[in-house]
């Protein structure tokens, strides 16, 4: 769908809201459009609930009187942040949101949980449906903690948690959820360099709530393959230049590749390997995960792509759909419908920075390397 | 949906299976049931695509010489048993197999991965278009092992996993998988029992393929609520004396309360109790795991319920979205859908054999007692 034909049908929608009922042949007019493509964006906008139409005529559906009839409910959707991964995130969940007559109001935590408590204070405050939300977990473990589970369970609307798995034990574990599994994603991408024949490889992440489950994956990938990992390495902004020196004794003891997540990490990581004089892929090969702009990168890098807007798309479906049912049955324990956790295994794309290993003549280092930091 | 009803609707399949094209107004005299009644199951019966009808009359499917109507798809299902568990997963899977217009042909595997192998063998002869599996997992870890796993993704048809989930690392991680979350089917328990006032509890548990799964989730809970666990049991059929002897040792040793996987140990632990003169739930409470015949024991069981039917359902109707994409998209890396790793979150059904701890006044053993064996 192209932005101009939603730009379109937003400004057909704008008239209505502003001026109330139109005649479609003056509409076309107005607009300039085509009598033909206005029918076809009524249609359209009144099949997703947003327009009611009879003979020649087209009215909002805020002025039909009928109940459950256009904004259906008000959603609210707080995720850590707004740009890089969450974009495409936040476009799947508007793109559902609209699709089921629903408006979405976002809110952004910055990773910081007090913030987060306002945001969702100010969204109940106006009146919101029901939840979509990320919480800020652990830096450590990705974990949300106990008091945060115990608020969560305790919010007066339906949730669905996105993004964040919560581990059984916990009162949130009753919460619905959708989110990418890190952890496969983590193991595609070493069965990939594994069948291309590496058998020493090593893995690099910043320091975020999906490390950790993106490390979980790697290191039982490896243990299941029986390949060796020649060590783990974590970013942090402190010792730049500790990482970069780490890696390039990596590749010196040996590694073939390195798994990197996220794909800020890795883009810098095939800057330093471009200014050691270590190629790509010919020396070194190169995966990255999140695939946000892995894809333009001076090598093409061949990508681990959780499905983002899956995740926003399938919570605003999964929400409508739970704010449904406490309508139609109040109260705990009735028929309602199983909650879920949902994962959604990512995809891997294959691009021009992952090659088979190189066969290489020199005697290669031994030791095993331990984690840094 | 009453039994006589689709007794009813299979009457009228049955007869335009035999017959071919029939006349309603005659069908209905013939059948003995009101024209109404009829026209209702006619409708119904098309709207399923089990039927064609015109004005008046009703022809079978199979004569109606359009690709794709009915018998849509052939799906195979092989499951370790088929009663007790899975008798409700089958029922779901056949409900939803019936709805999508497939038929559904089962195996048995007696959880014995040879006879795994042949049903499985056996089904593709038979040219099934795809299959939903709950396969023969390693007793001691709930996991699958790496072979299976490697030939689990190399079958020629669409796979969906039942009641097995996947540990990120294996090669099987990238199927779709559909399976109750034991885990945090436990924790709902160990939430309850503390919200009753229990702070000194045990688990006692099978040796099966879930168990690992339920145990986690009771560590899981008590750690996070900060209770007390005085220990967990294994049942075993070779020492069914001593376990009986290490619960009423629990008993002695000050334990409230017992979360019991599964029904049938549960109904034996409750046997055991009262022959000790141990009331249930005056001076202990318990809560079984499974609810496939909790609610009919002599004191009716609170129980962890897995959505049995909804598992089965939603596993067939994965499946034939799957095939439907396979037949549309041929060969890896297309469009297609995320695959995904769906976890259904037990409900917890309360009964009479869970009750507020009772205020003891004599000295309770202080030890914290050792898992048996």
């Amino acid at each position: 769908m192209s932005r101009s034909v939603e730009e379109r049908r937003r400004g057909i929608l704008d008239v209505l809201k502003r001026e109330g009922e139109q005649n479609v042949r003056e509409l076309s007019e107005r607009l300039g459009v085509s009598s033909v493509t206005l029918r076809r964006d009524v249609e359209t906008l009144a099949a997703r609930g947003l327009l009611h139409r009879t003979h020649g005529t087209v009215r909002p559906v805020q002025t039909a009187g009928r109940a459950g009839a256009v904004e259906k409910y008000v959603l609210g959707m707080v995720i850590p942040a707004g740009d890089y991964y969450y974009e495409r995130v936040i476009e799947g969940a508007k793109a559902a949101a609209a699709a089921a007559g629903c408006s979405l109001v976002l809110g952004i935590s910055g990773y910081d949980k007090a913030t987060e408590l306002q945001q969702v204070d100010r969204l109940l405050a106006k009146g919101v449906d029901g939840l979509v939300i990320a919480p800020t977990p652990e830096f450590d473990s990705g974990q949300l903690d106990a008091e945060q589970q115990q608020w969560l369970v305790s919010l007066s609307v339906p949730v669905v948690l996105i993004e964040r798995p919560v581990a059984s034990g916990g009162a949130a574990g009753v919460l619905d959820s959708i989110s990418s599994s890190h952890a496969v994603g983590a193991t595609l991408a070493v069965h990939h360099l594994a069948e291309l024949g590496h058998t020493r490889i090593a893995c690099v992440a910043i320091t975020g709530p999906n490390s950790t489950h993106v490390l979980a994956g790697y290191r039982s990938a490896v243990a299941s393959l029986g390949i060796e990992s020649l060590g783990t390495v974590r970013f942090s902004a402190d010792h730049e230049e500790t990482v970069r020196d780490r890696i390039l004794e990596l590749v010196e003891a040996g590694a073939t590749a390195f798994l990197v997540h996220n794909d800020v990490l890795a883009l810098r990581c095939l800057a330093w390997l471009d200014d050691a004089g270590v190629d790509v892929p010919a020396r070194v090969s190169l995966i990255s995960y999140d695939d946000v702009f892995a894809a333009v990168a001076a090598v093409p890098i061949t990508a681990v792509a959780p499905w983002r807007e899956a995740v926003g798309q399938q919570a605003v479906q999964r929400l409508v759909g739970r704010i449904g049912e406490a309508i139609s049955v109040r109260g705990r324990g009735g028929p309602g419908s199983a909650a879920e956790h949902r994962e959604l295994i990512p995809r891997l794309h294959v691009r021009q920075s992952t090659a088979a290993p190189a066969k290489l003549d020199r005697h290669l280092g031994e030791g095993t390397a331990d984690a840094v930091p």
